[in-house]
């Protein structure tokens, strides 16, 4: 199989435990009954805590990539009749730009650089909002937004406050109750370290409130709802990978909850910082999450090659930029089942292409 | 895990071989660059060549569950303009007609029972239509359409043809160019014997001309196809599900082709069928694919009881139907990774329920 002993350090897919890799060599099971139901229950249960959800949230699991969780949370919750103040800050704002634009849903197209929004207040345009969007952590450019000072705005102005925390649940700290959160887009690739295919929307009271009729089947969240009642989906769910994750939730219970989860992301993403200081790398932005550690070549190397060479040279998977960032920025992941001997392939492979002796 | 040491009789999920299991204890790799592209295009080619698809078709991979696959065709393919006919023989046609009257497309609910439609001519209503839609199995009860006959239909009354193909591929023959097939829907939890999560659109020219904008970005194949090009997808695939798709395909291929799948399935089927003549069940259609045996009690038995005390009694796994079939049918799928020695786990569980003994 292709990579197949490469080290992993993109953001999504991550690398897994081999606990839910063996998980994925079992046959899947038929699902349309109570003992599926109560994996589902699980998962939901698990996610909610994990969320701190406020009483009565509820989880839909959407056999889907990330982009649909967005486009569905936009289609279910937000109309013609709202405005959404669309934090716009790299890739994944834009998408959420597009979608509103493409489901009709008044926004603003709130373009942001180096800030992590921590002074919304005084930056955020003087109109009347109803809703504000952000990716929690923007992963184009690995910035992590201020979740606690967008909440208290989103709170004082009333504003049903959605967060796609794609790419920082499990590794960076998220609280929907404290931060005032009303829906949340997870996705299995990242944190949570399972294949990509299942993607959960979680959503609290304010949020299920809003949810109306659309024109969508396959996203059609009161119909979700319904079936979540008794532990079911609509339509086939990723069975596998369900599994899966009842079994990572259960996994991060076991080690410490998601508190010690993030401790280690953190731990691990301060310990690849600190180790790579003397070389000719920095750091992207200063507002950078556990999940991902974003540098810029200081010595005129093209973030590019560096990948490339990694890859060719090393047997180690970074992740390139596209675009205008291309030559100027790379990522490294810290998300997935990691611990700083692993951390150090990449960090001894990096030394080695740079022939500096790793102090 | 749940049913970990069940026998599978279900119609999706199905029993998957160890080559295909081995996969899924993979790390899942990164997807962004040439290697994965290869793999998409291989997945592509294979799927093309089992469908005989005519010169420059192309394939569209979802990462959604089936019905995905259903509504996004009708969004993309057809229009107000439309006037569609939508053979409805159980749930899943009724769910086309359903998703026809969500996107306001023009249609017929051409409700039809105890005919295969090989008279489709005589059958169909005398309006103008401009397009044909088929489940070729109606999962649902067990219902193979003739898809010759509604092919030469399509072709005489220049009607764009969409076939949902997705619990009869690899089972069942299927020939887009043969029978004038315009769309095909697939999906990877049946005959294709993968982890449930991956759908695919096969798209001849006659269909990829009629593609257009739609209100979605999830489900907008213009975005797909432009990304195909490049052997990639708009947002993260089913990556581990698209790696098992490629092996699956090679491993049909050295196996002597879908051809020689077919046969197979037509073997067991038949196998079983003779084999349970001898107890009170009979056939629910005349019209049964190889895919799947629908099954109705003839001692008064409920079907439901059955397939709860297979499950029970004999840790084998059938399905069940719900409302008003849910006394009268259980269904036996064939798909997956089956031979006779599996089918006898099965046919020995029910000689054993029914006290008879096997001849």
């Amino acid at each position: 199989m292709i990579y197949e002993d490469y080290a992993i350090f993109t953001p999504g897919p991550v690398k897994m435990s081999e606990e839910i890799l063996a998980i994925g060599a079992k046959q899947t099971p038929y699902f349309r009954n109570d003992k599926f139901s109560e994996v589902t229950f699980n998962c939901e249960k698990g996610l909610l805590k994990m969320l701190n959800a406020p009483e009565g949230s509820k989880v839909i699991f959407l056999t889907a990539s990330g982009t649909a969780g967005m486009e569905s949370v936009v289609m279910n919750l937000l109309t013609k009749d709202d405005n959404a103040l669309v934090v716009h800050g790299g890739g994944f704002g834009g998408r959420f730009v597009d979608i509103c634009a493409m489901h009709e849903v008044p926004h603003t197209d709130f373009k942001v650089t180096d800030t992590n929004l921590s002074d919304i207040e005084a930056l955020a345009p003087k109109e009347d909002y109803t809703s504000l969007i952000v990716n929690a952590h923007e992963t184009s450019v690995g910035h992590l937004y201020d979740l606690d000072a967008m909440g208290a705005y989103a709170k004082k102005n009333d504003l049903l406050y959605i967060v796609d925390a794609i790419s920082m649940l499990v590794t960076d700290p998220i609280d929907m109750s404290a931060q005032n959160i009303d829906a949340v887009i997870a996705s299995s690739q990242k944190g949570l370290a399972l294949p990509p295919g299942l993607t959960m929307v979680i959503l609290a009271p304010r949020a299920l409130e809003k949810v109306h009729d659309v024109k969508s089947l396959y996203f059609n969240f009161k119909d979700y709802l319904r079936n979540g009642e008794r532990g079911q989906t609509p339509y086939t769910p990723a069975v596998t990978i369900m599994l899966q994750l009842e079994a990572r939730l259960a996994q991060i219970e076991r080690e410490g909850g998601v508190e010690q989860s993030i401790t280690n992301a953190k731990e691990i993403s301060e310990y690849f910082r600190q180790s790579i200081k003397s070389l000719p790398l920095k750091a992207y932005t200063p507002f950078m999450p556990n999940a991902m550690t974003t540098l810029t070549p200081t010595d005129g190397k093209s973030a590019m090659d560096i990948v490339n060479d990694l890859e060719t040279g090393y047997k180690v998977m970074v992740c390139p930029n596209g675009g205008a960032e291309k030559d100027i920025i790379f990522r490294v992941s810290h998300m997935g089942d990691m611990d700083k001997a692993y951390t150090d392939v990449l960090i001894d492979a990096l030394y080695d292409y740079y022939k500096v002796e790793r102090a």
